[in-house]
């Protein structure tokens, strides 16, 4: 795994993020026109011959691969090719996670790119995002946590639309962390899943109340 | 949920997908781009600006809310906005899945964009992998299946490129449909699932040998 070590400064994240955001926003726009446009095929066509243009302009200067975990050397993480949170990954819905220890929240309004049966949420999008949002609540205590079993019960057809979830560590014993999950609708949850994290062997567990505070995304900063 | 019928012929499917199915990939490419380039600051919001010229004269005409999830009176499916299939929609990655009763089976290259831990496949982009495709085996024989339980065992880390996918069923009982997945590399099996599927009522059962062919995609056709 690629976990690189890049130390440039608070400010040039910030810098770097006021640029990749809005484009990765309007790429996002794009995603969604595709596949809700009426225009005539020669419409797409030229939308097409467009798309490629940039994408040629872009491809002049390029990081072989993907775009790896970078950390700086206060343990800021810029994770921005992921695809579930990725900064610069339009497959992401913009998501501003909330941390506290133990605890990962966000809300998030899913658009129709993120759709698997007609009006409604894809399952695995769902687990796409409770994945991630229990990575999140389990490595708060800033030690990595990767998923080891996630368990997905769809209680009822979750609707495109604004939607809001929440992990919850609920207990730990030794490498392994347990957290529980839900996304929810203004009625109530939709899916529940539960997740067992693993620490891997190589870093060190979190002893008593030192606790080292979260420092892994932007929204710390 | 939205099943809207849409009778057009399958020469007019093919016609529609030879338009959209090229558009989508140069939007993958985008997203791809917009990840792993490292042009200039003024470059890349040039290539915003000029994506934003492409949204707006996509969304000139367009459908509102999502996609759906519409049929022709024959059954054969158009599910072009699904977000792990969908002709139309770039977040999924392409996938050509073969079918037959019981069993849905395809291989994949996953890039940059569908990064978790650097370097490595997200583990919910697994999950949604592998939610799409217990599906498509759950319904080879015609019926709708909605997945009611999703249980993902990561057995170790996805390295990103080329992969292959294969759910099978392994039990029937009542509405319920029982199905076991997996993703592997080269190596073997990195991630294995089990489904408790659903057929939603209202729906016919299949009784013995007589099974509909499977007509939901136009791999079908």
């Amino acid at each position: 795994m690629d976990f690189r070590i890049e130390d440039i400064s608070p400010e040039e994240i910030d810098r770097r993020l006021s640029v990749v955001e809005p484009l990765t926003d309007s790429v996002r726009q794009l995603v969604d026109a595709v596949i809700r446009s009426e225009v005539s095929d020669d419409e797409l066509r030229a939308a097409q011959a467009q798309i490629d243009d940039v994408v040629a302009a872009l491809r002049t200067k390029q990081r072989p691969g993907s775009f790896g975990t970078p950390f700086t050397k206060t343990f800021i993480g810029m994770p921005w090719g992921n695809a579930a949170v990725g900064a610069r990954n339009a497959i992401a819905p913009p998501l501003r996670i909330r941390r506290s220890p133990g605890l990962a929240e966000c809300e998030m309004v899913l658009g129709a790119a993120y759709e698997g049966p007609g009006g409604c949420v894809h399952g695995g999008i769902a687990a796409l995002l409770l994945d991630q949002l229990v990575g999140e609540a389990a490595s708060t205590d800033g030690l990595p946590s990767f998923t080891g079993t996630l368990t997905v019960k769809y209680l009822r057809p979750t609707l495109l639309g604004a939607l809001s979830a929440r992990a919850e560590v609920t207990g730990r014993e030794g490498r392994k962390t347990f957290v529980r999950a839900t996304l929810s609708d203004d009625d109530g949850a939709t899916v529940e899943a539960e997740a067992i994290m693993i620490c891997p062997k190589g870093f060190e567990l979190p002893t008593g109340d030192a606790l080292p505070q979260p420092a892994n995304s932007r929204d710390d900063l």
